[in-house]
């Protein structure tokens, strides 16, 4: 896959962000990670601004289109949970830097972005939160709350961002299987909640 | 109880560092906070890494305080994890802008200061990695990896400094005993692990 100059320049921006953070790298640093002038840079992005803006876009668009049809697919609760884990930990593995800088630096975007990332953001919390109420509902679940639980199961998923390292001795899919098997314990119906 | 002038700048600070992270938090923002002149706040405190740094030590104290003593009680591992759960979640809620900038700001310390806090981080960790250990090998447990779950429980944990508003609708021991319920529905041996 031939990468454009403005996706060079996006993947090395979000690798600076996420080992420096956002307002720690400047403009001059992301030109040097790809031996470029600084001012050179400003031919492709319009700010450092801006960079953070089209990263957070792409990780929101990742985060939508690999677990948005899994959301609306209709299956029951337990597997749409368990599809559902494995694609968001897909999309967090499958590009750290871009994951991290979505989680943890759009808030230096401006107000109006802001806003429409926070906007973002509970729309796809709420696929979590309506899975667990769905496996609620159909007796599958355990009376617990969609919004806590949902708060708790997101939280866990997005801290393997910081976590994780693609060299490590455990495989993506693996720590997706074994999150979604600490999910599904927690929340399946048992005896005792009858 | 009276607040020392160092104890008002951690509590500007922090709250700052909280609101829009250390890197784009000035000393001069810090002494604004406060109704001070920026040049004064220097009479107190010599950088501002070394206030992020008494930040950082504080919390990291408030943490081992209050867990510590629990993780060392031998009690057994179910009610142990309960009383850590609801232990670290008080500290979280108890001083947000301190805890925030313990588990997010920390980066920006010297290679010195960050190899230290790794160090006191590695050693909470481990505290969770081993009531969980204790519970898998006393039986009360199911054979889960006791590193990745403790993983997922402090990541989850954590969250709540991100999410949590004094001013809600739930208290905090309230989430504390939520967590802990969902942690050890999910930690529990049960018939189906046999």
């Amino acid at each position: 896959m031939v990468e454009t100059r403005r996706q060079q320049i996006e993947d090395a921006a979000s690798a600076l962000f996420r080992e420096r953070g956002y307002s720690a790298t400047s403009v001059r640093d992301i030109a040097q990670a790809l031996n470029l002038q600084g001012g050179s840079l400003y031919a492709h992005v319009a700010s450092k601004e801006d960079v953070l803006w089209s990263i957070v876009e792409r990780a929101a668009d990742r985060f939508d289109a690999a677990v948005g049809p899994i959301a609306e697919s209709g299956t029951p609760a337990p597997d749409r949970l368990r599809a559902m884990v494995r694609a968001h930990v897909g999309v967090i593995t499958g590009d750290l830097g871009n994951a991290a800088s979505f989680l943890h630096e759009w808030r230096f975007l401006s107000p109006e972005r802001r806003a429409a990332v926070n906007a973002r953001r509970d729309r796809y919390e709420r696929r979590f939160r309506r899975v667990i109420r769905d496996g609620v509902t159909a007796g599958d679940f355990a009376p617990l709350d969609p919004r806590m639980t949902g708060m708790a199961v997101l939280s866990a998923l997005n801290g393997i961002a910081t976590w994780y390292r693609p060299a490590g001795d455990r495989r993506a899919d693996d720590i997706a299987a074994d999150y979604a098997d600490l999910f599904l314990r927690s929340l399946r119906r048992t005896s005792s909640d009858d």
